[in-house]
């Protein structure tokens, strides 16, 4: 396989050096089980010092799982979430937020580009208010960020959305899946881009992003930290050995190690990106702002990049477009020459 | 902290140096994410050759997560799990079984030391059918391998277990966290103590004996397949960078690795038991099987062997007894001079 | 009140004549409780002779339970339902379905006037199937007739459904709350709209036709039977004294007095849709096949309408359209004289 | 049959006179559904003047329904409920309370008789909280009067209990069943067994004493108002026609209608205690205080009573005994004739 060509996902990389050296020191003697350990209390401090403000922070192995704990965490199972229809955690967890939340719905949401705006959830909190007990009570809007689609919200959007929902009784859930990548691209603190613009809780993840198996719930709700810390358990969530899900998270906090990552990943991707607009055999279908490129070319071209060694996933087209999607991920363990390499190939192709 | 000197559980270790070296080997270059790696494609060959049999192996983080995907997914919600009362997925887990099984409650009974019988078995199951539909009806007999009081059944006692439950319609788990001591015990194969026996499905714990996070479902129910594959997507147990768990349990199978920790961990005890029963300042609860100890003896003589750098947990007595009880585990990277030491402590206190 | 000018709902009725004769009948002395009564028997050989097939019939007391039942019987919580996104059980059941179904989510669709045809279905069920475990299985597919526009399916269509439903591996549930409506509509027998067509489950409601509270499962499938049974007890739905509830459905089918109810409620309906076609006033959303009339008009008319002693619901409007949007139903229990004091007053309203 | 001489159970009675007359007082013209009726409205007012303080009334249709309901809108799903290991929600309600709580598990007690005493609630809430997050945590105490073993507490346990509980922070729910013959037995008013001695949610009965199919949760914790009107919803358990449930109710309460029934049924359980207590043929295992008998004699005696058109069920005996355990209930529709000529037969019998 041509490790460096292949734009997949971002999860095919392996462990960051940084990171698997916290691992290795994280190995010796014995330590508490179950969060007790030298490792779990310097994460907490750490955790404080990268958002500037008091929170749980509760590491989980797999984004699915810190979605799902994070949003059924907030919600009676008679409550519901809104979101956009393309919402990871609609379309990709295999059902796992209703199967945490005990059968909490979603309000889906059809904004363009994955986007949501305050007027949506406005009018959608109303409709189902107004049915009263025949649906399910609105409690909390998660927005991704960067989002499904590869788009990045602003400060501002950030905050009307927060503050929208927040004036209808909601909380604001963030995936944060590839929080760093839109960090990067805002060039804004940690804490401007969560509970400073309003949000109540975030999934933040690391895994894309250099890590072996760490997410992490992050709660500025004090008042629900017993519930994240119950249903982490009882989910079969909770390492034992919760030293190395600790570690993890310090050398990737550690340095801005998780900002240097995704900003490798994102200058990767604004490189392809530029190269791509020049070149007619392919359309971009919308700006990149973190390190997803969604992009429209021919099967015959496809086939011959993958020819190359090349590969990317093919994309369920938007409903009103009819040519091939793609969609690129970039990671922070490819090379510049990766990038020229396939926009040569592209340019090369001659279709007929 | 007298690392040596701990006896608190077998999940304070560390990471051994085999499955470092195991989980070392699989960082380089990308690899398919999901499970479609080449590691977890060579853990399946490696697994059917360890148990000598069709199997379905699906690693997880925790041994939590594993008897809760294995029990929910040989379940429909109105089904019900004999065990014991003292069973760990009923009193350790913090609810994960019936909130994985959607609420299939426990139907608990009472043995002597954790051990059931078929004819409790037989009863119970027998009682319950006759409350028709009032009734959750009777689907799974579980029995830990060693169990919660570090007992280990015979083969004989497995089989006439097993037998019993499968003429019942029932299907059997075996919680084996501690699968490798029990394993040790009766120097017996893998598959003369699992399948051969007629345990349906399993759950085999590595971390207790060297690895870092691993524990899996070992399902000999090739109908149930899809079952646990889609159970462990929902759940958020299913890593993305999968290499990772595989690789872990590639080191813990190799060589025979886990049986020479095991055996170490055994040895201890072993050892421990045997110094203990010349010691008049303590009593032994039952016989040591595994690498679990539980011993009576004095708050004074705790007080002072935890000034010297000793520790355990106190554990709760049965309700026949009265005296302060405690659990003492062993693991395999301690040393016989941490045994001895222990055993030389106890001789020289005095009551009085 | 006006009790005749109420359009907003068939269940304000009162019970029947007839199935209030039937419980009243069934009121003396003892019968033993939880469906062990005498009009259960009854009842059991009384809906087999309707359907003419074998088939399960599960009273209980509500829509939302039946369809909560049914479709949790068929699915295992991994598993998702296909609907049209206006589906009852999607926009009016607080979320009892993944309830139920611990979680199962729907997968929805958007055919014109709430009906799906079976290319949208065919496309939805690949699409979901491409993502593997990512996504929920598809499993059951659940279509209302009629449906929640008040449209009736063909035999035809119905068949075409369900065929295609089979061949993609999918049971086929139907919701019935207005199956009767239905049957008038096509002048069929119940066995060629439900079992015939290939219908494996279905929804029966009789309280929006007369009945006090009398809603059933009819299930088709008999390797289901022990799933209902159960299901229905821990969902504490079964009744101790089932009587009651065999007795209205015995009722309910005597002399086909659930089709003279439906009959009635249709040429009423029919009676009002003719009225409307001819008024300037309104304009009548879609075809009227059962007992809803879907029907644009004015603010101002409706609140003339209501200081007459009429009264309705809005509902709301599909996405494409402007006008205030209004849903009348019609009852077996009202008079000619109500359908044309409503089109005597619409008539008599001018604008401006 | 012989419908006076069945002492199976108090579900098998018919409805009584005043019920059913209160249910066609109600059959009159439309009501508008889901308990916007003018029969809903005044039972809140009936419901509050017979318990004397303000409360929610959420009347349902089935006692598992009420007692699920109940518990499960007090509950977060990692929080868990203190109950006698008799209880009937443990062992007749086939899992309904791990259903509606999305997997809260039982703590199980196993006080004399089914009665629970604050020491061993502590002494269990402590242990459970002893194990942090690996145990679910203690949330509601549930206790039942007149219990499984037909015992009724005294008002001074009753708040001996709600104060034990109330101490260590837990909710207390009971399982009122028969609160009515409990009243009688202890000649109090509604709110003095309830709300005053420290009740925060009831389960209330009625169908074993006379109604159709009418039971209840009567919270007296505001705060959860919303969680018990929407999960009613999505349970399934909202009529439409609400009248006819909350006509019941109002005939039931209407001129203590209630309480005459429970009366009547717990005299003629005294006269049946007390003639048994003379003949040697039977043992009474315990008191009887409510409607309940609980008595040993052998299975020829049983044999010959079946014969002679006499029914009662036979009852698992407690661990400590060997006799056949049979109990009889009596109902507010039986005759005094019925219970002097079951003490009549026994009396003739002859062991031989």
């Amino acid at each position: 396989m041509h490790h460096d060509r292949s734009f997949t996902s971002d999860n095919i990389s392996p462990i960051s050096p940084e990171i698997l050296e916290a691992i290795l020191n994280a190995n010796h003697g014995t330590q508490a089980s179950y969060g007790n350990d030298e490792w779990s209390r310097q994460l907490t401090q750490a955790a404080q010092a990268v958002f500037e403000c008091e929170l749980e922070f509760i590491p989980v192995s797999t984004g699915t799982a810190a979605n799902a704990l994070a949003l059924s965490g907030m919600l009676e199972p008679f409550e519901c979430i809104l979101c956009h229809e393309s919402a990871h955690l609609v379309t990709d967890e295999c059902g796992a937020i209703p199967f945490y939340s005990a059968g909490s719905p979603f309000l889906l949401m059809k904004g363009t580009d994955g986007k949501l705006t305050p007027n949506e959830i406005r009018s959608t909190v109303e409709r189902a208010l107004s049915l009263g007990i025949h649906h399910s009570k609105p409690k909390v809007l998660s927005i991704a960020q960067a989002n499904e689609w590869g788009r990045v919200y602003t400060l501002d959007e950030l905050k009307a959305l927060c503050d929208c929902a927040h004036e209808l009784g909601l909380w604001v859930h963030m995936d944060g899946a590839r929080f760093g990548n839109a960090l990067e691209r805002l060039h804004v603190s940690p804490h401007a881009m969560s509970r400073g613009v309003g949000v109540d809780v975030l999934s933040l993840g690391a895994t894309k992003n250099g890590a072996m198996a760490a997410e992490a719930v992050v709660s500025f709700l004090p008042e629900r930290a017993q519930a994240f810390g119950y249903r982490r358990k009882r989910a079969g969530l909770l390492h034992s050995k919760m030293r190395y899900l600790a570690a993890q998270w310090l050398g990737y906090f550690q340095h801005d190690h998780w900002r240097h990552n995704a900003a490798r990943a994102n200058q990767l991707a604004a490189r392809l990106e530029a190269g791509l607009k020049q070149l007619p055999q392919v359309r971009l279908l919308m700006p990149v702002e973190a390190n997803e490129i969604f992009v429209e070319f021919s099967n015959a071209l496809a086939t011959q990049l993958r020819a190359l060694g090349f590969d990317f996933y093919d994309w369920p087209a938007p409903a009103e477009s009819t040519a091939p999607l793609w969609r690129l991920v970039t990671r922070f363990d490819q090379s510049e020459a990766a990038i020229d390499a396939f926009l040569q190939a592209v340019s090369q192709f001659q279709n007929g």
